[in-house]
Order: structure tokens, then C-alpha cells, then sequence
């Protein structure tokens, strides 16, 4: 193979709706490595709400066009160039600074090794493609915030979400039980046993906890010192009214749109605490042991069988239209866009 | 004098509209004291609104009726009992535990000695009557929750209220500076000049920083770190949206009695921290040292001429239901019932 290869890759050429904006072009990629770069070509990145936004440019971190989506991802090393050290060719590997070097949606890229997390490659496809932020948002907020002990109640909203569903999970590998909240759908019983046999303790439609929320809540033999918040609008008056004095909220998003409600009462005569987060302002660039750290764990935790991927449906990179179609309408499985395949390796 | 004086007290026997439920009765004080106990004439007692609110029975603690009012007060001790060391007879004193030994309109009761504290009679008779929370509370927001440099900002709305005032003040003695908010109004802009010839910075209507507050924060020559709500509403979203990355929004009321609203972004974005503030869960009755320093301080401050009173109007007891009756219309001064005379030492 010469210097420049052709890489597929699927672009935007302006802001704006990304299922009229994106098309899927070729590009020229160097192969001509610099000091501490690699070439990785990607597997598999899944179709995130972030990316929609990104496209629109309504996310807190902008990508110009013409630029790719992708914001994680699961890749294979094919070159390496001088002084790289940490990985090496076939190795498995996903981004460790999403927001600085994206735009995953592309056959090939080249990039600085040290931005890499070398992957377990015993990890399941789908637990590669996404480990970068979801399990480790949900780790984090578990970890970070509360002191918690075996035994101890976490309440979340958007239980049913990517992050959702690894609190479940991490807190049962933890000892700790979870009080799960979902939104009304059709067939919600089939969800809630979903949860439930996914390790919830407990699963609330947003209806049945508003009514009964705060009798189950004084029900425990424990204070409720955390609650976790997706979701926003009127959702976050239970999620926050029924912590003890003292007790924290974490909001990592606001899926409904609407800004966060919390009653005054809450703050005022509980002393509550309503902390966002946001994975990479927890986890930042100067921290990378501290990211590959837990990395680590959460790949520990994903062999041990405690932590599960969800669901994904997976989808030829030409057909990315109807991924982020799907992605943009909701209710749908989470987008996997397969870029290449894992084992023809073209060691350029 | 005998054994058993007769006291002037102000009673509600039920809950309910404090206007309809409030009653002046006598009551019988037995003057024998007991170990540690005190005798104490209520000189001034204020009006709060959370005193409209415990008659109603829907305050977060409860002083069930019949019962007297005040969770604040100035009195002069008339007599010590057995084994009281900390305060004489004479001495000027206010209570260091409103929420326990509670209802202070009333001439004369029997107190714990170490239930109270012993004021600098220099202070001025509105200081005396209304440093246990107001003062207290503006200077332990600004000391217990963001290491504040010389020169920073504070944000705060409600700017022109008992804590705003304070709020201003202690900002100004510290070396902050401040940006104020205030809802519109009649004659805005003669509330404007008041609060900058106390010493506030900017002043600006809720209108006003809607419009403007963004581009005046991002103008500032560093980050804005700390912000103080005490209206709630749609008025948290600006006074929560133009913080710096990791700033922190104080709450201590609701006076719109709505839901706090916050944006995600801000939340999820810039990562903020919203903390509710009730000055008695951090100023707890095992900290009777840290509370007796608090008080101290804001002492000096009070004869630095850096702490101001707000203006009160000055009501007989007798007149109480005018009292409690502007002071639940609102959009009047601060009222200030006048129990008994400063200077009219019985000694019994």
C-alpha cells in the first residue's frame, strides 16, 4: 500500500439537522506517521444524543464543519509511528479524550497514542464501543460524591438509560440497592421486569413515585443520601424532595428538555446539595491515570459479568441515515454504526 | 415581688391565619428558678415571616399551639438562678437557639442561661433584636462554602432584602464586590440608589440582568464563583446560569414560593453546585462555641460601622395584629414589636 490510503468517513458540511447534513464521503489519510502518532481503524462507534447535538452545534463543545461525528468508539491499531510505546499493532483500543480528538466515524485516523485506552480485547463489541462514557459516568457519580456503605439506597430517575442501567449494575456489584424510575410507555411492566432482572431493587413508574414516593422513601431502614437525575423538568422535585437532610443529587442530563424543579423546601429545610456532572470535567486531560485507572475497573467489573452492555442494534456505516434517524426519534435500541470489521486486519 | 408575676403574652391557640388566630393574654411566670435557669424580660421582638408560617403550621418546625411566637428577640436578664455563670442580671441578651426554646413575645420567661447570648450593649436595639438570624446567615453563606479572594463577585437577588442588606454589607467589608438583583418596582430606581450607596456595586432589575446579566458576568475581570438565591422561580435561571465552571449557587428561601428552576446546561455543562442553606443545620446546638464566635464577629463588624440595620418600624405589643398584618402584605418596612421598655428594669 502507498502513503495515502482512501478511508470512508461520514461528514458534515454544515450545521443543522444532522439527517440532511451528514453524507458519506472518501478521504486521503497519511500514513506517514510522526512521533507518537498511530493509524487506528475503527470497528464500531455508536450513535450518541450528543452527536445530534453536536451536529446541530447546540452541544457544550463545538466541532466545525466539514468535521465527523463520534464521540466513542472501538478501534483497532493498524500502524504505529516512532516512539510510540504504550500500545502497539492489533491492539484494541477506544478514545480517551472524546471531545478533543473526534469525529470517530471514519474508516481510518490517525491519532496520538497517548489518547488511547487499550482495550481488554476479551471485552464484548458493545462494551468496547461505549465504555468511554456511560459505565464510567455511572462509576463515577457512585464513587466521587457520597460516601456510601453495603446496604445503602441510591434513587435514579431515567433508570432505563445507558447510564441508568449501569447504575443499576454497579451498585449491585457494589451492595448497594437501587430505587429506578421510568417514564410511563406502552408495555412498562415488561420494562420494569427488565430492571429487575437486571438487578433493581425497586422500579417506579415517574407516576407511582410521585404518588408513593415519599411513604416508600421513609419505609427504608436507611436515609436516602443520593439520588441520580437524567431526566429534569418536574422530575426532579420527587428525585430531590425525597433525599435526607444533607442528601446530594447528581444531575448528569436532562433528557425531558425542561429545567431542573426543585422545591425550595428541599433546599432550605433538608439542606440538599444539586450537583451536575459531567464525566470529562471530573476526568480531566491532566488525569489520565486516573481515567485509565478506572477503565480498568469498569473493565474488571464487565468480565466479572457485573456489569452488562445494553442492547444495541447494529448498523452498516452506509446505512447511518437510519441510525440517527432511529437515535433522533427515541425508542429505539442504541445505534451501533459498524465501520469495519474487527478481524480483517489490513496492517498497512 | 412575689414568687408569681404576671406577663403580658402574645397566643395563638390554633393553627391557622396568624391575623384571625393571635390573641394578647397574661400568663403566670413562676420567678423561683432552677439550676442554670434565667429570667428574661423580651425587650424587642421582630416579625418574621417564618413566624406567619409556623402560626399556619407549615413551617419545617413546628410549635404547636396554644403557643407563643418569635423566633428572635432582644431581652434583658431580671434575675439568675442557681449555678448561672455565663450571664448576670442586667445583661443584654438574645436567643442562640430560636428553634428550641422558641416564642419570645411574651414580657417575661424563664430560659436556659446557656441557651442565650450575651450581646455588646453598644449594638444598636435593632442589631440586638435581629442578629440571631439574618446577619448570621449572609456572613456564614459567604465564609462556609467558596474560599472568596479580595476583589471577587458575589450574585445575589433579593438584594434589598434582611439578608441582601447583610449580604452587601459583609461583601463590602470583605473586599467583594456585588452584583444585585431586585424585582421591579414603583419607584425602582430610588431602591437602586439605596442599595448603592450601601455599598453594593451593580444593581440591576430581574428584567435588567435577564437581558443583560450574561455579557455584564463574561465583562468581569475573573470568574464568578459564588451566587445567592432567595427567591426561587424562573429567578434561579440567570442567577444560576451566568456562574463560572464549578461555581456554586446558596439557597436559603423561595420568597416566589415556586420551584427553584435551573438549566441543565449549567448543571451538566458548567458542572455547578446548588446548596440549600438553613442556618441552624450548620450553625448546629453542639457548635454553641462556633455560634458564640459567629455572633462575635458580626458584633464587630456591627461597631465597625460596616454592618448596617435595616430600617424597622417600631410597634407597641399591643398592636401586633397591624404588625403581623404588614408584615404578611408585604412591601412594608420590617415591624418591630416593642414588648417592654429598654431602660424599665424590674429586678425580681
Amino acid at each position: 500500500m502507498g502513503r495515502f490510503i482512501k478511508s470512508n468517513a461520514i461528514k458534515f458540511t454544515k450545521l443543522g439537522d444532522p439527517r440532511e447534513t451528514l453524507s458519506l464521503t472518501t478521504e486521503e489519510v497519511d500514513t506517514d506517521l510522526k512521533e507518537g502518532e498511530v493509524l487506528v481503524r475503527w470497528i464500531a462507534c455508536p450513535v450518541n444524543p450528543a452527536d445530534i447535538n453536536i451536529a446541530r452545534g447546540v452541544y457544550f463543545y463545538k466541532r466545525l464543519p466539514p468535521a465527523s461525528l463520534g464521540i466513542d468508539g472501538f478501534g483497532v491499531i493498524e500502524k504505529i509511528g516512532p516512539g510510540v510505546k504504550y500500545v502497539d499493532v492489533n491492539d484494541h483500543v477506544m478514545p480517551l479524550h472524546p471531545h478533543i480528538q473526534g469525529g470517530y466515524w471514519r474508516e481510518f485516523q490517525v491519532l496520538q497514542a497517548l489518547g488511547l485506552y487499550k482495550l481488554n480485547k476479551r471485552l464484548p463489541l458493545e462494551a468496547k464501543a461505549t465504555l468511554t462514557a456511560n459505565a464510567a459516568t455511572a462509576y463515577l457519580m457512585l464513587k466521587l460524591f457520597v460516601p456510601l456503605e453495603k446496604g445503602d439506597y441510591v434513587l435514579q430517575n431515567a433508570a432505563n438509560s445507558q447510564v441508568g442501567r449501569a447504575v443499576i449494575d454497579i451498585c449491585k456489584a457494589f451492595g448497594y440497592k437501587t430505587i429506578n424510575v421510568i417514564r410511563y410507555r406502552i408495555n412498562v411492566d415488561k420494562l420494569k421486569q427488565e430492571l429487575l432482572d437486571l438487578g433493581g431493587d425497586y422500579v417506579f413508574t415517574e407516576a407511582e413515585f410521585k404518588e408513593n414516593g415519599r411513604k416508600f422513601v421513609n419505609s427504608l431502614d436507611r436515609p436516602l443520601k443520593l439520588s441520580i437525575n437524567g431526566v429534569g423538568g418536574k422530575s426532579s422535585i420527587p428525585i430531590s424532595a425525597n433525599l435526607a437532610k444533607f442528601g446530594t443529587m447528581l444531575v448528569y442530563g436532562g433528557m425531558s428538555l425542561k429545567p431542573h424543579e426543585i422545591l425550595t423546601s428541599s433546599l432550605v429545610f433538608k439542606s440538599i446539595k444539586v450537583i451536575g456532572f459531567q464525566l470529562f470535567d471530573y476526568f480531566g486531560v491532566e488525569q489520565d491515570d486516573f481515567r485509565r485507572r478506572t477503565y480498568d475497573e469498569l473493565t474488571e467489573l464487565f468480565l466479572a459479568g457485573k456489569l452488562h452492555v445494553s442492547p444495541m442494534e447494529k448498523v452498516p456505516m452506509e446505512n447511518f441515515k437510519e441510525a440517527v434517524a432511529k437515535t433522533m426519534a427515541g425508542s429505539h435500541l442504541k445505534q451501533l454504526l459498524m465501520i469495519s470489521n474487527e478481524h480483517a486486519s489490513s496492517h498497512i
